[in-house]
């Protein structure tokens, strides 16, 4: 072995080496790796102690062990390479399976295999591999992170939540970041620019060739939740006077055809779009037939503004795998595919879900704690609003609690109730209008049997409770007084659970965000105030 | 007109459309109007009133209209004839657009025009006219039911919710339901037999000719909520060692593939499944290319056996358009197409919002008081329980709120913020478990998170609701108290958003159906219990 003849430059390498594992600078470190020669790595790592010589192994590229090995102690050698074939046969072994629980990746990090991990991220789909990551707290979500190449961590950005994929996309080196960005599809290439704050947002478009940059332009005029903001514009056009054989010709040329391809879209002279050529029309077609006479034209294209949810609302009903957009003079501007669809579809489940209890749909389950705390905080300060005039209501009848102490027992059962009763008329009204299927033209119907319901739910449930709390307090009083406050409470729940979301939707708010904590105010007030109120008038 | 020759016959006849007329059986007089001849159909209109009249000609159908206006008196003809035209030109200029609100429809439905509303539900896309339909009240419904050709009606069984569904289907005849059903694909035909009560079920299975019986009784088989239960049998599969040249003949021999065919199956000689050769690349090799050298090996067929929750995901994560289905031996037995994933995931997201407020998502918004009634007093029992938990609560502190009214009054202040404070915990929690990303393997890093937020937020609100207290009661003793309480409660509200539904979910309960519930019980218990242990233990 020739640790001998290196001399001083070794002694340098191996100072920074050191340096950079004793402050745990992997970055650096893997950088030393890279950029010193096999031979001068060996002897280094025959230098080091058991436990460096793992940690700087981890650091060095898969393409490059081989040449390292070589230069080894055979004894070291085959110690090492153990280790790289355990990960070998793991992986022919369905390593996704291994290292889909977010335990087993956190364990193998804590023992410092982060060669085997880089490894089976590497293997994995970027789908997969962005979930994963978003599992990992923040630290060990950086390390890991660090181990992919730019162009898989590009393809494993497009599928991390936005808060994530920009806090990602920040840690990378800039001239990573912008190898990574220009291997994306133009729609996805728009999400990251907007997922990014302005100034390496703007950075990163200015970056982009000419062409690019005034399409990006173009793309980003449009409102992110619009059809021109989910478009992507590699489509394929043809005219409709050509024949199928000319057509298949010229797609031979082209080799393969862009991701999600179902149809080529048919257009005229003035790009103005004329309607679609399946692929499976196409291939169904006798070579010499023109495309006017197997073209669909009962595909309306999407107009450039249409909503988001209107576009998936739309796929979703004509069964469509591919949509084309114009704007308003019919020209074709580019494509829709259904797997931003069901993106969509995804995101605004998730966002009526998060929004309900006032959470943000796209921010890191690991934000710092202090971020989710200012945020949350917002939520509880709203709720403590309605909660606070909850309590005035209460303090308006101290002089019946202070008689009648029962009152103060049983008034939460009368709130809750009122509130759970609320809650399924206000949820069937939210996913009814998302639906489309609530407005005006039905209110009066819907009103008529959410009021029955509540009738008969609020009979059958004062009953019940009047009876407890007859022999719970041996009061009579007390138990007509809480059947009459249920009643009630339930009847005003009903029309606030089917109001309250109509109101919201008229000025404009989401009813999924605000709807639950306004109805539990309405329900608060009104439980406390009739049951309270019914007893000072009845029992004082 | 030869009202005079028709005789007793017509007279037959028009009495039974006048008692038809009467008792308001529509679906009587649209057969009596099928059966008559124009001109008797022409005399007996003559011989009604005009409102009778109008009746009755809303039932005549579009393709016998022209006969009967020729018989007709011309100033009479020209008077329905109007009718027609506006209807026509109204159709003309966007009909659907017309009629997408339900008001519309129904104030169409009241003022008679059934034959009106009867043409724009032909003429909107079948999942349109399903939306359309769950937003009519049940009795309207059916008429516009009626009004729908049998092959339509198939079409837009598919689209509706299942209660829905069930309930249309079985209002037709049993001829009407049979020919309907066999214009379906099987995965459709399969939801449809599942959607029914056994008996008509079984019947509608058994009315099948066959090999399509046989297919069903396979598909029937395996779970509705597996692979087995959304595939289709739709797919065409080829062999590896055939040249595309000829893939394009047998193609072309087919005229037209089944709807959503991005791809053909490539099976070896015993149909075990080896790979997919997608249209886009097929369209893109040159004729005399062995398929085995341009089939995709890389796309894993699913197991039959796969839940369909893990095969949205799928799709999601590889961005599929379709996807074989195999048995245990390789075989390949259908493929899932990326539409019915689509609907997967709809559903999926509209279950969690509808079971976390106890409701059935399946269920018809206009189902009869009764039966909604039934359905949600059993959640409604449920909260009770825990609210009487609650009570019992405060009921062991009734000697310490007869001294203090003013714990009374603060006392759901505490509850409601621990409530709120829980319920974004296990929201995320929720979430996080849909996608994956929560398990034992990141739970202690969350803990500290969510423990982290819940400690800073309860100091932040403590004392803003402490300052409240002491300000409205004068207390300090009681600003401190609440302190206390709030934070014990917002902590206790952490630990507990963060563990029913990981212990939920080991006991195999949807933590979307009774994770809030718990959690509001917990909260509700914690936090009467705290303010008011510590008031009773400082105060007292």
């Amino acid at each position: 072995m020739s640790s001998k003849d290196s001399g001083n430059n070794v002694h340098t390498a191996q100072n920074a080496v050191l340096d950079a594992l004793a402050k745990g600078k992997r970055k650096k470190l893997r950088k030393l790796a890279r950029s010193m020669h096999p031979g001068k790595l060996a002897s280094l790592l025959e230098a080091l102690d058991s436990q460096q010589r793992q940690a700087v192994w981890q650091e060095v590229a898969d393409e490059r062990e081989q040449a390292v090995l070589r230069h080894l102690d055979p004894q070291l050698a085959a110690l090492l390479q153990r280790d790289a074939e355990a990960v070998g046969s793991e992986l022919d072994a369905g390593g996704e399976q291994v290292f889909t629980h977010t335990g087993n990746v956190r364990e193998a990090l804590a023992a410092g295999k982060l060669k085997r991990v880089g490894k089976v991220f590497r293997s994995m789909h970027p789908a997969k591999a962005a979930g994963l990551l978003e599992a990992l707290p923040p630290d060990e979500r950086s390390t890991v992170w660090q181990t992919l190449d730019t162009e898989r961590a590009a393809r494993v950005l497009v599928h991390l939540h936005e808060e994530v994929r920009a806090k990602l996309a920040l840690e990378m080196d800039e001239d990573r970041l912008l190898t990574a960005a220009r291997t994306l599809a133009l729609d996805d290439l728009v999400d990251l620019i907007q997922a990014l704050p302005t100034g390496p947002g703007r950075q990163l478009l200015l970056s982009m060739d000419e062409i690019k940059r005034q399409q990006l332009v173009a793309m980003l005029a449009y409102p992110e939740d619009s059809a021109g903001g989910l478009m992507n514009t590699d489509h394929i056009s043809v005219r409709a006077d050509i024949k199928a054989g000319s057509i298949l010709r010229y797609l031979r040329l082209l080799e393969d055809l862009p991701d999600q391809t179902d149809k080529v879209m048919v257009v005229d002279r003035k790009n103005r779009y004329q309607g679609v050529l399946r692929l499976s029309r196409l291939v169904t077609t006798a070579a010499d037939t023109k495309i006017s006479e197997v073209m669909d034209t009962d595909f309306a294209a999407l107009p450039v503004t249409m909503t988001s949810l209107e576009v998936a609302r739309q796929f979703e009903d004509l069964d469509m795998l591919s949509a084309a957009v114009v704007n308003d003079e019919g020209e074709l501007l580019g494509r829709i595919t259904v797997d931003d669809v069901v993106d969509i579809i995804r995101e605004d489940s998730e966002r009526t879900l998060m929004n309900m209890a006032g959470l943000d749909d796209e921010a890191d389950m690991f934000a710092p704690i202090l971020t989710s705390t200012r945020r949350r905080s917002v939520w509880l300060g709203v709720n403590l609003i309605t909660a606070f005039l909850a309590a005035s209501v209460i303090g308006q009848f101290q002089a019946s609690l202070e008689q009648i102490v029962a009152l103060a027992v049983l008034m939460p059962i009368v709130a809750s109730m009122g509130g759970i009763a609320g809650s399924q008329t206000l949820t069937l009204v939210i996913r009814g209008m998302a639906l489309g299927q609530v407005e005006t033209g039905n209110f009066r119907v819907l009103l008529v049997k959410e009021v029955g319901i509540a009738v008969l739910n609020g009979m059958l449930w004062a009953t019940v409770i009047a009876a407890l709390a007859i022999v719970w307090f041996g009061s009579w009083a007390i138990g007509g007084i809480i059947a009459m406050a249920i009643c009630i409470n339930l009847l005003c729940a009903a029309l606030a659970g089917l109001s309250i979301p109509m109101i919201l939707k008229r000025f404009g708010i989401d009813p999924a965000l605000a709807g639950s904590m306004v109805l539990m105010a309405v329900t608060d007030v009104i439980g406390f105030s009739a049951f309270l109120g019914l007893a000072t008038l009845i029992l004082l």
